[in-house]
This record gives C-alpha cells, sequence and structure tokens, in this order.
C-alpha cells in the first residue's frame, strides 16, 4: 500500500487534506493491523528473532533481553543464540489483551527493537502452566486441579530416534501427566547408550582426572541442535498433556562426559541459557538435580546457590525442586523450592506417616522416588506392581503424591528399562496409576487427612466426600462410620446420607455400593450408620471406599 | 579486722612504716581474700545483690545489668528486681578460672559496681547445661550424653505444697530427667485448682470480655514470691537430675486470669524477666508456647517475635522450642528452635516414621506429646502402659526421643493426674521409661537408623552396636542378621562375632543369650550368621535384642 504515497497528480486543498488523514491513519492503523495477526494463545509461546552476524562468540559476547509490557504488568526475559547468526526472544504471556515488548542489547541492530502481539484467551485444552494451589496442591493457571501422577525416565531424550518415538506412545496412552527426565545424558550401570547430541560442542579429546579419554567440550558455547531437540521432546510431551520435570544436574556421569562437575560458572551459563530457552514452555518443572548429594563436586551451599540462581533469574517461577537421596532433604523452606520432591520410601510403606512433611514444610510434597516396580537386583527395583501402587495410594491418601516408576530387564543392559530409557511399559501398575489420577479427578477437590494422626485410612476433598483407602487388609466387612472431625472442611452431622461405591484400585473398578447409609449421633469421634450397617466387602487387598453425601 | 586501724599508740617512724604497708597490703589481699572466698562451681549460679529503695516502680524504672568477662569471653545479663529494695544478678559460668563483672544500671549507685569470683571445675554430679549434640542428640556441657526421657506435669508446681512435695518424691524415684510444666496456672477441664501465688500481683477484680468476674492484675510489676517458688521448684528438679522443659505460654486459661492475652509489651517484658531471674539455671529449656496454635490471642507470627526474642536476650542459648497442637508444626528450621518439640502420634505409631522429621529439620526432634497412658475419655488420654512403651521405644529407634505421660483418674477431677498436677504415679510405663534410659545410656551413643527407609526395626550406635525392636510383633525365632549399612558408622564384614542380648522391654529384663553369632558374606543387603543360625525368641511383644561385635 505505501507505494500510492509516491505519485502526485495535482489535488485540491480538501483532497490533500483528506490524503493527510488517510496517511495519519495508515500509519496509527497499520502497525497493529499487522500485528494482529499475530495472536498468541495465553500460556503459549510467543516468539521473535533478529539477525546479527557476531564476529566473536555470539553465545557470550551477545546480550540480548526484551521487556514485555501488558498494561501493569512488565516482564523481562532473556534472548538467546541459536545458531544461524539468529538470535531468539520468548514469552509466555498469561494475561489476555495486548503486549507490547522492546529489546535491550549491547549491539545496537538488537537494540531497541520494537514489536507487540495478541494475547488471545486460551481453547479448552490449555489450562496454562502448573503452580502451587491451596499450600499443598497444585492447579493449572486456569483453575484446573493438576494432580500429579507422573514416572521417571530419566534419560529417554538421549536414546535414538525411534525409542523416543515408542515412549512418546506409551506415555499417550499412559494416564501421566509428568515425567522427570534429564538434561544431561546418563551413565549408569543400566543406561550406557550413547547420545548422539549433547549440550556442549565437543572440540577433540582429553584425558580426565582418573586418566580416561574423554571429550573436551567448549563450554563457552552451546550445541543449539541438542536444545533444539529438548524442546521438541518437551514440545511432544505437552501435546500430550505431560509436565516436564526438567532434572538440571545430576550425578549419573562418573567422569565419562564431566557434564557433573562444571566450573559454578559454566553451571550458571547453562542455566540461564535453559531458561531463556525453556522459561516460555508452559510445561516444564525445574529439578535442579536429582540425588544432589551424590554429586561429589557440588557443596550443599553450591546446590542452594544454584536454586536461588534459578528462582531469581526465571520470570515466570515455574514450579521448582530439587531430589536427594534416599532421606536426604534439603532445606525445602526456601523460597526457591516450590514444593518438596522427596526420594524416601519411609514415607508412604506405613500408614500415617505421609502427611508429615506436609505438615513440615506447609508445601506440596511429591515423593518424587519410593522405589521402581521391577524385576532388578537392586532393592529400589524390585517392587511388585501391587506394592508400587499401594505406595502411590499412601501418598494419596495423605494428601501428597507419588510418582510411579518402572524398572523391568529381562534380558540384559540393552532392554529399555523405562525408569531409565523409556520404551515401552510391561509392568501392571502404569495402568493403575492412570485409574488413580481418574479417582483423583472425578472428586471435588485435593484430598487431605480427614482426622489427622487418629484416622490414617481416610481421606476428605470436601464437606460430605471421603477415600477410605484400606491398604493390604482384607475385611470381610466394615461398619459404615466416618471420623467426627473433617480436615478443612465442615463436619459431618447425625442424619446425613451417603452413597458409597467399592474402588478395587487393583482391578480398577469402581462398584455402587446397593445400600445408603445414614449417620447416627457421634459417638467416640466417629459417625457410624444409625442402624449400626455394615459394608460387605470382597476380602481383598487394596480396597478403597468413595463416601459421598446425597442429603 | 578493720577497726584495729583505728586504734592510735605511740609508734616509731619505722613502726608508723611498717603499718602502713601492712594496711597497703591489706587494702590489696584483703578484697581478694574475701572474693576468693566466693568460688562458684561450672553452670552453678554466681548471684550478688545491691540495695536501692527506689520510691517509682522498681520493676520498670530501674535497668540494672552485668557484664561477666573471663579471660576473652564476656557475657551480659539482665539483673532484675527481687523485692524489699534488692536487685540481684545472677550469672552461670561456663568455663573455669575467675570472673569479673561491672554492673551498668540507669541508677547511679548501681551502676558500675564490680566484683569477681572464682570458677572451679564441676563435681561429678554436676554436667552442665544441656546443649545439641552431634545435629540430632544432647549432651551435657562436660561432654556426658543426655538422652531425655522425658514427662509432663504441666501444672505441679501451682498445686499445694504436700502434693508438690509427692510430685518430687515421685520424680526422684522415676527415672525421667525431663519435665514439661508450665509458668501460668492451668485452666482446663480437668486441673481446676486455684494457686497461692500468681507472676502478676492482683490490684483489684474487674470483669473480663466474656462478662466474667476476674481479678485485676498490675501487669507493671511481678509477684517476686511466685518466682521465688518456682526457683525452688526447678531447683529442686535440678537436684534429683530433671531438666525443667518450661512452658512460658499456653492457651489453657480460657479467661479466667488472661494470660493468654496479654499485649506483646507485658509479653516480652514477662520474658525479660523469667530469663533475668532463670537464665542462670542450667537445668531449664524454653518451651515458647504449649500448642501455640491454640491461643486464640496471638498471631503466628507473633510466636515467632516472641522465640526470636529469646533467642536474641538469652546470653546462654538454652535449649528453645515450641509445641503446637496434633500435626501442627512451626518454622522449626528457624535458629530460635535449638531442637523440634512435636505433638504428632503418626510419627511414632508405625515403622519408619519417627526418623523422617529428623531428616527433614537437621535438628533433634522430641515427640513431646503423642498421648498419654490413663483412662481418661479423651482418646489422648486413654493408652495402655504398653502402648505409652511401645510410642517410646518407636521413637528411640529412629533416633528421636518420645516424652511420656499419665493421665489417669480413678475417681473425680480430684485425683491428681500426674499429667496436669503431679501426684504419684498410676500407671506402669514410667518404670519402662527409666528402663529405656538405661538401655539408652549403657549404648556407646545415641541411636539412629542403620539402614535409612529400609530396615525400620535397627537402629546403631557406632560400629558393632545394634539395638533390633521388634514392636508388637511376636516371633518364635529370628535368622541373626544386620542390615550392611551402619548409619553413620563403619559397616560389618563377614566374619565379625556378636553376642545377643534379649531385652523384654515390657518385663525391663536383659536376657544374655547363650550362643554367639558369626558373620557371612553379605548377602541382599544383610549379614547373616555363617551357618544360618536362628535365635530362639519368647513368642511376645515388645522384644528388642542388644547386638554387641567381640571380635
Amino acid at each position: 500500500m505505501t507505494h500510492t504515497y509516491n505519485i502526485s497528480p495535482v489535488y485540491s486543498v480538501k483532497q490533500k487534506t483528506f490524503f493527510v488523514i488517510c496517511k495519519v491513519c495508515l500509519f496509527i492503523l497499520l502497525p497493529s493491523i499487522c500485528y494482529c495477526q499475530q495472536k498468541i494463545e495465553q500460556w503459549n509461546r510467543f516468539e521473535t528473532s533478529f539477525t546479527y552476524n557476531c564476529k566473536t562468540n555470539p553465545f557470550t559476547d551477545v546480550k540480548i533481553t526484551a521487556t514485555f509490557i501488558h498494561q501493569d504488568t512488565t516482564l523481562t526475559v532473556e534472548g538467546f543464540y541459536d545458531g544461524n547468526n539468529r538470535f531468539a526472544i520468548r514469552f509466555m504471556p498469561e494475561k489476555t489483551g495486548a503486549w507490547h515488548y522492546v529489546t535491550a542489547s549491547n549491539i545496537k541492530s538488537l537494540d531497541n527493537q520494537k514489536g507487540q502481539f495478541e494475547c488471545v484467551k486460551a481453547d479448552s485444552n490449555n489450562h496454562g502452566i502448573v503452580r502451587v494451589s491451596n499450600t499443598y496442591h497444585f492447579k493449572y493457571a486456569d483453575g484446573t486441579p493438576f494432580y500429579p501422577v507422573g514416572t521417571t525416565a530419566y534419560a529417554w531424550n538421549h536414546m535414538g530416534k525411534q525409542l523416543q518415538q515408542i515412549t512418546l506412545q506409551s506415555l499417550k496412552g499412559s494416564g501421566f501427566n509428568k515425567l522427570r527426565m534429564c538434561v544431561f545424558p546418563k551413565n549408569y550401570d543400566l543406561v550406557k547408550e550413547e547420545p548422539e547430541i549433547f549440550p556442549f560442542n565437543a572440540t577433540g579429546a582429553e584425558k580426565n582426572a582418573e586418566g580416561n579419554q574423554r571429550r573436551k567440550w567448549d563450554f563457552s558455547t552451546f550445541n543449539v541442535a541438542f536444545f533444539q531437540t529438548l524442546e521438541k521432546q518437551i514440545d511432544s510431551l505437552n501435546a500430550i498433556g505431560i509436565q516436564a520435570d526438567l532434572i538440571l544436574f545430576h550425578p549419573y556421569d562418573k567422569g565419562r562426559w564431566g557434564f557433573d562437575s562444571l566450573p559454578m560458572d559454566v553451571n550458571k551459563r547453562y542455566l540461564e541459557y535453559v531458561m531463556a530457552r525453556l522459561g516460555s514452555f508452559k510445561n516444564v518443572w525445574w529439578s535442579v538435580a536429582n540425588e544432589w548429594d551424590l554429586v561429589k563436586y557440588k557443596t550443599h551451599d553450591q546446590w542452594l546457590d544454584l536454586a536461588k540462581y534459578i528462582y531469581e533469574n526465571d520470570p515466570y517461577h515455574h514450579l521448582s525442586s530439587i531430589h536427594g537421596s534416599t532421606a536426604k532433604y534439603i532445606e525445602y523452606w526456601l523460597p526457591y523450592f516450590t514444593h518438596a520432591s522427596i526420594q524416601d520410601e519411609a514415607s508412604v510403606m506405613h500408614w500415617g506417616a505421609a502427611s508429615i512433611l506436609r505438615n513440615a514444610y506447609q508445601k506440596p510434597v511429591i515423593y518424587d522416588e519410593v522405589g521402581y516396580e521391577g524385576n532388578l537386583l537392586q532393592r529400589w527395583g524390585r517392587y511388585s506392581g501391587e506394592e508400587m501402587t499401594y505406595l502411590m495410594w499412601m501418598g494419596a491418601i495423605g494428601g501428597t503424591y507419588v510418582t510411579h516408576g518402572e524398572a523391568y530387564m529381562f534380558h540384559d543392559a540393552g532392554d529399555t528399562i523405562f525408569w531409565a530409557k523409556g520404551g515401552t511399559f510391561k509392568g501392571t501398575s502404569w495402568k493403575r496409576a492412570a485409574f488413580l489420577r481418574k479417582i483423583l479427578e472425578a472428586g471435588p477437590g485435593p484430598l487431605e487427612p480427614a482426622d489427622i494422626s487418629r484416622d490414617m485410612q481416610t481421606a476428605t476433598a470436601g464437606a460430605g466426600y471421603y477415600l477410605v483407602y484400606f491398604g493390604k487388609e482384607m475385611n470381610k466387612d466394615w461398619f459404615f462410620n466416618l471420623p467426627a472431625k473433617n480436615g478443612s472442611y465442615a463436619r459431618p452431622v447425625a442424619g446425613n446420607q451417603y452413597k458409597v461405591e467399592i474402588i478395587d484400585t487393583w482391578d480398577m473398578t469402581v462398584t455402587p455400593y446397593p445400600k445408603l447409609f445414614t449417620t447416627g449421633a457421634e459417638d467416640d469421634y466417629r459417625f457410624y450408620d444409625k442402624d449400626m450397617q455394615k459394608l460387605q466387602l470382597p476380602m481383598k487387598p487394596y480396597l478403597a471406599l468413595r463416601i459421598t453425601q446425597i442429603h
């Protein structure tokens, strides 16, 4: 349209004035018309980029940030070098409406670049980023509850492409909504595969401290292709509704690549780069480390320093935690940690322990490692499917969350043990995890102990809504009874009527019980049925009851 | 001696010179001779006082502190008004040798008063103040381990003198070494007695907010007699080896006296006065509150503020914690709290839970309330003696400490329920507490889980020293076996020889087992006897084994 300005026939003053007004209008409207074409859903990713040919090191010598402005909200994000002279800025808008941005850079042509986009309401499949809710729980930004039912596949993303596809298919067909996975590859007795690409660029070979030959890395640059691949993997998880609980450091290197012993300045540059690239991914959680205390090359204080660095530099404040070895906790009360990510089976093996850490930390607790269903020689890798399912329910009934894991190896280390490499699920508990998630999502809200420290089998999710879990007990019958206390909710009273469903957590069935029950008078901290009616139960372990008030 | 100066016969110059020298010598030596007579054992109490007739309010209008100096150690303590124009300074010296002091005051005659005393080595019955040791435990200042085996008698000190004497006799004949007790009297369904004296002076009567008549207190003065009595009570506990876990605030007032709803400035003046009087008592622990969250009139932040006030104003840093209602925790990680004082039976009812909070807080954990042996209608007051004993052992085996309590009421509220009023023990678990203490003290050090989160029955206290607790299990026999892990200590190896003693925690017997056992090769995280020998066990609950390496 602009070329029409350049023709100069003879016009009247009136006509000229008209053209001037047109020009002004165009000048005002044109950018907004163009930019308005760029519509970004809430919590989706806006990306823009700028070309600059950096003659030195584009990773370290070019600084670019962008400040995004929406009415009274302002966020500044780091840009990053994406290879091929391309400097990119990514941003996750949370609020609908017009967003403007302006860049800042030490390079003149990248500095003070402006633009805008329109953030539109998310569609019904996009619930947004997950955040802490109600002290002990999580919800998506749109208010939908998020009950973490996760599994682990530490190095799935470092395996061959075919296996990665199989893993994604397996996850798609599962009920999992969270996956623990590592940025750095894993070198472990049961995972020895050499990845095709690495986060850093190799510049040759060197002998390490132990005298072994290993690659020499250029820690001043990143391997852009590696991160582009990681992003596709995380987007693939997002497409199937899975949160990537991204493990940023881990001890399973043992001198092979040296990624567990990077200097602190490299660690922080790596974190900065990861956050610049992935901060705008709504399904990313930061897990500062797996088994932090087993990393020889970092001190406890350095871990806190790295966690703090993330907290201070992630403008979105993604969910963030850190995971230690068995019963090795860290200062989860610090603001850097949105929740406690714990390895400790003691918390869910017996009644009543799961809630303890919830009460202590006043944060959501995810038992991200309590052992795995499997057949490994290692004791942590040989739970039955029943045991793994039991542990997940023990966590849930205490108002916490237990991450599933599977470690079957039927032949040799070439087996794709899901816990390590992904592949297909070979166990039995993964389906029960999906069933548990359905039960949780069918409730009116998250679970909490109804009568803390006294009734360890009854969880409440509101007035007149209970899950009673019997664990390994086998009962022929059960006196209908409810605790007089009801967590933070309204207590039952005499005369309430309830329907009961028998949940078989193993057979994954929900069977309505044919009778209704009515509470009598409170008796010794409980409400029994007014006629002391019993439920008949099928003498099986792993049963639960869903009790719902109807009057 | 001084009157000899005043006689004036005729002497020669030589004689006069001699007298002058004598006088000077006396002047120099006299004070040190006098002061040297004052010898204070380490951790015992030095006290000095000054007379001053304050015409206004001696509690608020006179400030006096004293700074005590010992080589490079300097501590400043608050003085206090003790009635009868007496302003006292108390001090607990920890280091042997000469201590000097100098006062500071807004009253000239109390200011810049100097003195000294000699601190001498404690005798063998005086182990000093108790402090945190080895992260999770306690020891006396002289290095003797202190294993808290406590009980509770909240208001024993507010009962009549005769009952107080009975209580002291009961405690003397027990094995307890810690007592939870309240400064303020208790108004509770089961404790209604009106004390003879109160911490504040009554000035009349008034109607409270609920319209009830109650005393009007003068919060600008303290009742000196009350504190003098409290001090005698605490000294009496010290004489029988008991730490006074002194509860500074509590909710059991309910408008009767109003001590739960004092303004914050009065709360702090009260704390200042308590610390000035009792800081020098080596057997005092501060318990900022009992069931803090049940006090209507203070916020969570005010509790932390009071805990901080104590921390910042107690020059000795006595052990200090705060206690909430069931499963109600607070920020025990703050430096104001030397240990966690918890009410939560969930932590000790089932295997493996006790250690969780130890791991979380990295501090000693005392489960100061897990319910009581007794026969009350309230569910927290009707454990069997067996159950109370079981809970104490469950805590011990997890490397933590469980406080005993007894709540028997055989007739009516006039019964002296020990938990509330003291008196005599009527239950069965108090003797088992003493037995547990003996077992703990006989070991080489404090207990910790040998194989955390996996073997929940085996505690270690060093290389080659184990306690295995079977809880409610009844076993006919038991394969001799030890975990391959051994906490923070050296692990067992094949060929170690062990003796075993069967501890009956209920019958309070220790029976040497007639056979020795020798470890074979490690098998699946355990060491069994090389000949797979079993111990024969007497098919009773509440048994434990003490396993000691002899070669």
